[in-house]
């Protein structure tokens, strides 16, 4: 592409830290400040590593860190525990110049599993990984490796405590780290069943990215995999189409493909972005029982988001907008 | 639906057990003939079952189970190893009438994966189980559990020491169960990385549904999962346009989301199945530089296989037509 052409062109980026029952007047004035604070240092992340020429993977890649590391939101630190006490991380990346693809599931000792999906895109003959051998093939890349207890919390503990005993299920022995502070503490809002987090960007060359990552959902038992490390379901870009990040309810995003699914309304019926989008989230979700969301981005710059939950945490910027930010759905 | 319409309606089932690199002339006729033999009893007794009035999910059940007992074909008995030495399957299952699907990935233990599949989709909240979790599912749902060694043939060994002295890896020490006798032994032909067996069927009802079941790619590593356990990828079905079941290099199927992609050129394009199929495997897969094939039923009596190997161990049959057995490419 030229410079001039480049010049012309837009970047944009959109983040969701996951969807669910977030109404108005569940957040504390200072949890709502929280979120906002934490989306606006993320999306304003990755918009730097577009505005200054990066790719739309170093942007994805940058954004998803932050979040990760961020106990208020459902993955890597501060991810949701399984029925047996463990946290076991999915993720997933894709480059929609290339289609390469790299996807983790059920990781439990790299410090961003969304590093790990990368490299497994980047430096493996492979698409997906899962469990041990994934740690394994995590560890020989000389990705940072943390002891489990890096990504336990208190609060989430509590939680699966509580789910435990309401289903009538034993509580396992505590593990560690739960003692560690907990700077999300008293501020995280327990967004139900749905914690995820996931960025979508354009750069200036064109290229659109969409990258995922969660601990799953709380109690999740049996190898449990949802949509977030399956290409097509939690996470697509083309960009023959757009890019897509999911959050919801696994199971329903899976049967419908839904990222690949809103691409291919863009891509074969030529629908926008944002019809897209809601055709698949506000119809054919709902249609089925699953709810939860989505955001993407177009290679000419479209943006959309679309989730038939009471709230989804979410954020975008684009070269000569303002930076939006909401958590409910009553915002723009 | 009417008894006068079910009569009007046909049935239609598609099976194969794999493509890859089969020529003719390397296969000599006592192998090729125990090829043809076990793909027209797979595909006739999913045919019974069809013409009995039996679902599409059943008819691809009871035909996934001959092929994975079936030693001939890299799934469950007679599955290829890992590069440690051990044997694990992954399969799936869709329905086309509800969009509900299940998938299992890494699983060990279960005679039957793909009947673990479809536990997972009718007796759990999941779509997706993985590893350990997934054989404790297994067992907790009293699916027929066997010891690994039952999976374990001395040629796959050979295959598997082949490919790792080629690769500069170790060799593991042997697994019990090799000293078994393999049915298989002198006849199976060595169909390179792209061993899988998968089934789509159509029903009196209209329903379509399909199956995939494999062991993989032989020396696989680091927890890999290939196209068949991924909704989209290996296995889609929807009564809104298709059923499909792909075997090929994984990873490229995955990229492109073959099966849904299939679905979707139908559903959103109104191409014909075999138009969209060829589109996708023909076009879209070669260009990526991917290799192997599909089959394809749709809820009008449509099928269609396509592959961009040299051959695919195929066979299909449809209420009032001859039954059709296939290996190589100039075979109708």
């Amino acid at each position: 592409m030229t410079t001039q052409a480049q010049a012309a062109q837009k970047w944009a980026i959109v983040v969701h830290g996951g969807a669910g029952t977030i109404d108005r007047g569940q957040l504390r004035p200072e949890q709502e400040a929280a979120y906002r604070a934490a989306l606006a240092k993320v999306v304003e992340a990755g918009a730097t590593v577009l505005d200054q020429g990066g790719s739309a993977l170093d942007a994805v890649e940058t954004a998803i860190h932050l979040l990760e590391e961020d106990p208020l939101f459902n993955s890597a630190r501060g991810a949701v525990f399984t029925a047996e006490g463990r946290i076991e991380l999915d993720a997933s990346i894709m480059d929609g110049a290339s289609l390469a693809a790299g996807a983790v599931a059920g990781v439990t000792r790299t410090r961003s599993p969304l590093s790990l999906a990368r490299a497994v895109m980047e430096r493996s003959p492979h698409v997906m990984m899962v469990g041990a051998g994934a740690d394994a093939f995590s560890a020989s890349q000389g990705l940072e490796q943390v002891d489990p207890s890096y990504f336990a919390t208190h609060r989430r503990w509590r939680s699966l405590e509580n789910y435990l005993k309401a289903h009538d299920l034993p509580v396992p022995a505590k593990p560690p780290g739960l003692e560690r502070p907990d700077p999300a503490n008293g501020l995280a809002h327990d967004e139900g069943k749905h914690g995820t987090v996931g960025v979508v960007a354009l750069d200036l060359n064109g290229d659109v990215a969409a990258g995922t990552s969660t601990g799953g959902t709380t109690g999740k038992q049996w190898g449990r995999v949802g949509d977030s490390p399956i290409i097509g379901a939690g996470t697509y870009a083309s960009n023959a189409a757009c890019a897509v990040s999911a959050t919801g309810a696994g199971e329903y995003f899976i049967r419908l493909t839904v990222a690949r699914d809103i691409a291919a309304l863009v891509e074969l019926k030529g629908m926008s972005l944002q019809a897209a989008a809601d055709e698949v989230v506000q119809n054919k979700l709902t249609a089925l029982g699953g709810d939860g969301g989505i955001i993407a981005v177009a290679p000419d710059g479209q943006v959309a988001w679309s989730f038939n939950t009471s709230g989804m945490y979410r954020a975008r910027a684009a070269k000569g907008e303002a930076t939006s930010i909401g958590i409910y759905k009553d915002e723009p």
